[in-house]
């Protein structure tokens, strides 16, 4: 203990430098098939390309009448009717003659314009009216008024969509439309939840004296669930090398990613780094961020027979482990998952307090919101923003990036312009 | 047939008063208790209060030593360590002494100041380093230095979270911190998904002459579901008055709220107004809405034994499904769930394009993003915005909101700043 090191031995680098190296080592999962149902959220693997055109007949934008533009307006014999999915009474349209067509319905042989019921009136009927025999057509109709031509929004073979795309709600039902039923997806990687640390219990243990709760596992497994990732909990584990070593290596063979929180600062508790240094062979690529708060989180690599295994170490304190989640993690999982969008997204909104300024760079929690006369968001504090008050991240749905004190800048004003990483609802 | 009405007969209203309509019949639904873990995207019913203080001891912010800050800067004797979790191993801190102490880990009596580890350096130690007997601070400490005191975070007894707070990953974090692991919330409403046509078969199907594949019920569950609202999937309904009545009553006893697309324009196989009205005696509060696509958007509520039920009758058209399910069907189950933000949120984009202005407002699909150099975001169009399209929601994250055509403003100019709803990841 006496001889341990005082300083950290990892050098300090900037959180651009950090994400960089994250996002570098964070290569694509391996791919399979999967039913387009289950597609959502996911990346395809290949180009999809319709096979048919859609629509696939020349269909009636309007509920009215399809008949031949070159009669102009007036009165038109009806020879029946064409609704969707129904086989049509008739023959062909000839002049002089409709029939009424509903929305979606093919227009039938003859007919080159569908008429609006809106813009008719009925001359004609029989049966007590339940049959009509003769409407008139107000307004003269052009070639091709109101029908969707064949493939007029999808050619038939054209490419639908692109590999690298992410599938959202629109695209299950582009994939549902075109009837492609089994996609080539990127696996999503599966994540391993473990906590460190001797004062941790689960929430609902009575407290003994040196005691805390833990509340980083439920935080991120409920972020990364919020972010559609599969989640493995894997516990609280004890502050000794061989609990950390068996934690790690179970962990590694159910998951891609593992993330720790605790264990990474200087204390003589502090054996993550050890541990995935000498017993896991891992390559740590840091170990220090400069950063407020989470300076010592810690990211790692270890390759394993059955893959590339990342290692996120995040701070124990809550505050900052659901920074760094947000900052390192979720980013990682999208790039593992393939999806070309994987930073953050970064906006600007107006700082709505005075701010004095930290020495390292701060991701200060916020409420941002839009509120009327103003183009920008409004960025609100949270409150006290000490790293273990988990109070300060309550509602922000957005981490205001406020730069480093300098000697020409030691405060920012309120009203001042900042970068704002989005982490929840806008 | 014949006798039929050639105008619809409901009055065209705003978006916006559909929307107050929609919300102002959302009711929120019953509580329920659950657990903490499971109550990410739940809106609390109950304030929640801490029952004891966060720290519940004063604790250290740093690993370091425990010292009694009148002593000053200069050498202390080593009487032991306090590490997080532990029984330590000490009594009480004696001027001229300190002990080892870990972030996290109780503060002993008698300390009233932590130094950090780098803020100090070996004096003596012995069994060949293993035990620390002197160390140096550097620096003069001042008292309460790298302490949070009992209840600094969280006093005891204090209210944590506010009833109808929405309960986000950091919300979990709390409930455990607290060791609250069971919260009384509102439900989420459950959601039955129907669609009409006699021309829409299953994706997976052959087409027949006339047939279309049904894309709208898995685009509206994905996009439900990603909302994270839990969906009964009541397949495709044929255009007769019975088995739409049918799969009403039979979506009605199962769900909350029931979402079906198609029916609803002017045509003939156009019954969905008639059920509800006739057979569910159901209010129909609007049958239109001045807006494209969307046009003739019903919602409808019937009281029955069980509740209140909310009837949202889509247009059949993809794109006219899917604006209309964010405009109107998204902002309800939110409001139902009790959420308290239950709008769309409104934000402001510069214009990527030069628009020509239709005659009715319009919900142009975007895909919107922050370029580097610019306080606003820009909205590029999806291409034609034909409502049978669905290829122009592919990628959207916003709907521009275009205004209507007036004498004055046929067109808006590219980099002009226009209101644009937030739909997918910004
Ligand atoms: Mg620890
Ligand atoms: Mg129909």
């Amino acid at each position: 203990v006496a001889n341990r090191l005082r300083k950290s031995p990892f050098p300090m680098i900037s959180v651009a430098a950090a994400v960089d190296i994250v996002l570098k080592e964070a290569d694509m999962l391996n791919t399979h098939v999967i039913s387009y149902k289950d597609a959502l959220g996911h990346v395809l693997a290949d180009d999809v390309y319709a096979k048919d055109a859609l629509p696939p007949f020349p269909a009636s934008v309007k509920d009215g009448y399809a008949v031949v533009a070159a009669d102009g307006a007036g009165n038109r014999k009806v020879l029946g009717h064409s609704t969707a999915g129904s086989k049509p009474d008739f023959g062909e349209v000839i002049p002089g003659h409709c029939i009424r067509i509903s929305t979606g319905a093919p227009v039938p042989k003859g007919a080159d314009a569908v008429i609006e019921v809106e813009q008719t009136e009925l001359v004609k009927s029989a049966d007590e009216g339940r049959t009509e025999l003769e409407v008139k057509i107000l307004h003269p109709p052009t070639i091709g008024q109101d029908i969707r031509p064949v493939g007029c929004d999808i050619k038939a073979n054209n490419k639908v969509l692109s590999a690298q795309s992410w599938i959202g709600p629109s695209e299950v039902g582009l994939l549902a439309t075109i009837g492609v039923t089994k996609v080539k997806v990127y696996k999503k990687p599966v994540v391993a939840i473990v906590s460190t640390g001797n004062e941790l219990v689960d929430p609902g243990v009575q407290l003994k004296r040196g005691q805390i709760r833990d509340s980083n596992r439920c935080m991120i497994e409920s972020l990364l669930e919020q972010g559609n990732f599969e989640v493995i909990d894997m516990g609280i584990i004890k502050d000794t090398p061989g609990s950390i070593l068996e934690a790690l290596t179970n962990a590694m063979e159910k998951a891609d990613v593992v993330v720790t929180t605790g264990g990474v600062s200087m204390g003589e508790k502090d054996l993550l780094k050890q541990v995935l240094q000498i017993d896991l062979r891992a390559r740590i690529h840091f170990g220090r961020v400069f950063m407020k708060p989470g300076k010592p989180t810690t990211f790692a690599t270890v390759n394993t027979e059955i893959g590339k295994k990342l290692f996120f170490c995040l701070p124990g304190n809550p505050v900052s482990a659901m920074v760094t989640c947000n900052l390192y993690v979720v980013p990682a999982l999208r790039k593992l998952s393939s999806r070309l969008r994987a930073r953050n997204t970064i906006i600007k909104a107006k700082l709505g307090f005075t701010i004095d300024l930290d020495p390292r760079p701060e991701y200060h929690r916020a409420i941002v919101s839009w509120v009327e006369g103003d183009d920008l968001p409004v960025g609100e504090t949270t409150g006290v923003q000490d790293s273990s008050r988990l109070l300060s991240t309550r509602s922000a749905n957005g981490l205001l990036l406020l730069p480093a004190k300098t000697d020409e800048q030691a405060s920012l004003p309120a009203g001042h312009v900042v970068d704002c990483m989005i982490i929840g609802r806008m």
